[in-house]
């Protein structure tokens, strides 16, 4: 039986961490870390800096391989199968390291609900017959750094928010019904492709981190400052995060 | 000089708490507590539970009396004059416990980012001329609470996601271009005005909390049930909130 801790560990900052991610960590049996070919190895020294700042007499630390998604397969079938890949890697890195079952953690990006794969993976684990319970420890989201870091709300006085993703808003525009729009996965600049009239950007990249760098104001004027800036920090770091919220005056 | 902190405290849970929340409690000179007329007074013994399990050697803790909004008003003017006697009352109280200034830390129940005030009333004292500067610690939301409790995500794979108030989705029916929708602040039983078919409803109340009560399924066969269990639990508790995801299988 595995009992799969699904850990959020908010956005790089340790001091992100809360009560109960701090004593999941401790209370592991394992913890399984996911080395990434790519550009990112900052975020994973990230990962075991955080498992370094918590005490775990107990705990084994291990590294999984992250397989990577095909960038050129259709977006669907493409997550589709990386998920596969990544279920398979869990399993393998479980009949290593944990052959005779336990508690299992895993360190999540920000908070485990938000655009994060790892309860769809456990989902597929179970479905293939592994004994598994899912347990989900909540933490801070990139947008809570965001909105933190500007000092701004999430909505105005009783209004909804859409959170959307970079693709989307590209390809449908802003969003109906809501004055707010919070982008997350924008690999591009989507916010480019919308009418920046009467729209109000908050920007951060490297949300919680050393590196963090923030910008706002009336999207006409920073907007397009901001593909140079981007281009400018993945220069510098090698890989760049970032996340927006857009306002606009009610009609 | 006055050095406003508002403290996200996630929803009631001490292991809610981040390292930064715990710092920020510990460095202040003042907190201040509101205490609310209403049926609320577990609030306030959950957030001076909070107070004691933080080792806060120079902290004082002073209570404030919260304003009541007015019920009655119409739902924009009932907010501005609450939100300015909410100012008042903070102001006054800062006068009486912190003249010469200093840390001043606030407790905001989930994340100050979303439906909560504390950002606008500060924004207030500052227009009215208070010097202050004013940082923000990012907490556990109820939302997160939520799916961390029923182990789901948030969002579908890519899909957007609408967060919104009962009335509003009381007012407006379903939110346009959206598949997964988060009500908040839903004083009745605002899932009861949706057409039931192929949604999917995830529910919690006191989240968090010891008395965390939980349901999900098809809207058709939860929904009808939670009238009766809300009233139930409020004559319990003497009080309820309670917030609810509704996701509908994509056309
Ligand atoms: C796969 S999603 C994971 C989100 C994560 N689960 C959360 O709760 O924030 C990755 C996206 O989150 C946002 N993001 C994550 N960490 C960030 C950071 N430190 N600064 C800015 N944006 C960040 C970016 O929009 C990025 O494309
Ligand atoms: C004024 S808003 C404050 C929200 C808070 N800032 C947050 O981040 O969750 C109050 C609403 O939040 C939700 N809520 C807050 N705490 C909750 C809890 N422990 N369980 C369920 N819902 C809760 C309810 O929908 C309630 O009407």
């Amino acid at each position: 039986m595995i009992d799969l801790h699904l850990i959020g560990i908010g956005t790089g900052n340790p001091d992100h961490l809360t009560r109960a991610a701090e004593r999941a960590m401790q209370a592991a049996d394992l913890i399984l870390l996911p080395r990434k070919r790519a550009d990112t190895t900052d975020l994973l020294d990230l990962r075991q800096t955080l498992c370094a700042a918590v005490a775990m007499p107990d705990t084994r630390v291990a590294l999984f391989d992250l397989p990577e998604r095909d960038e050129a397969a259709p977006y669907g079938a493409a997550v589709a199968a990386w998920h596969d890949a990544i279920a398979k890697a869990w399993a393998d890195a479980i009949a290593t390291h944990l052959p005779q079952g336990g508690r299992l953690a895993l360190l999540v990006w920000g908070d485990p609900s938000l655009y994060d794969s790892s309860l769809r993976i456990a989902q597929r684990l179970g479905d293939d017959g592994m004994a598994m319970r899912v347990s989900v420890v909540p933490g801070i989201t990139s947008l809570q750094a965001l909105t933190a870091a500007h000092a701004i709300p999430l909505n105005t006085v009783g209004a909804p928010v859409t959170i959307t993703t970079g693709r989307r808003l590209r390809e449908r525009g802003w969003p109906e019904g809501v004055d707010t729009v919070a982008v997350m996965l924008d690999g591009g600049c989507a916010f480019e492709t919308i009418d920046p009239v009467g729209i109000t950007i908050w920007w951060g990249a490297y949300l919680g981190m050393a590196q963090q760098a923030l910008a706002a104001g009336p999207l006409g004027e920073v907007g397009p400052t901001l593909r140079a800036r981007r281009a400018a920090l993945r220069a510098t770091h090698g890989w760049i995060m970032d996340t927006y919220l857009l306002r606009r005056s009610p009609a």
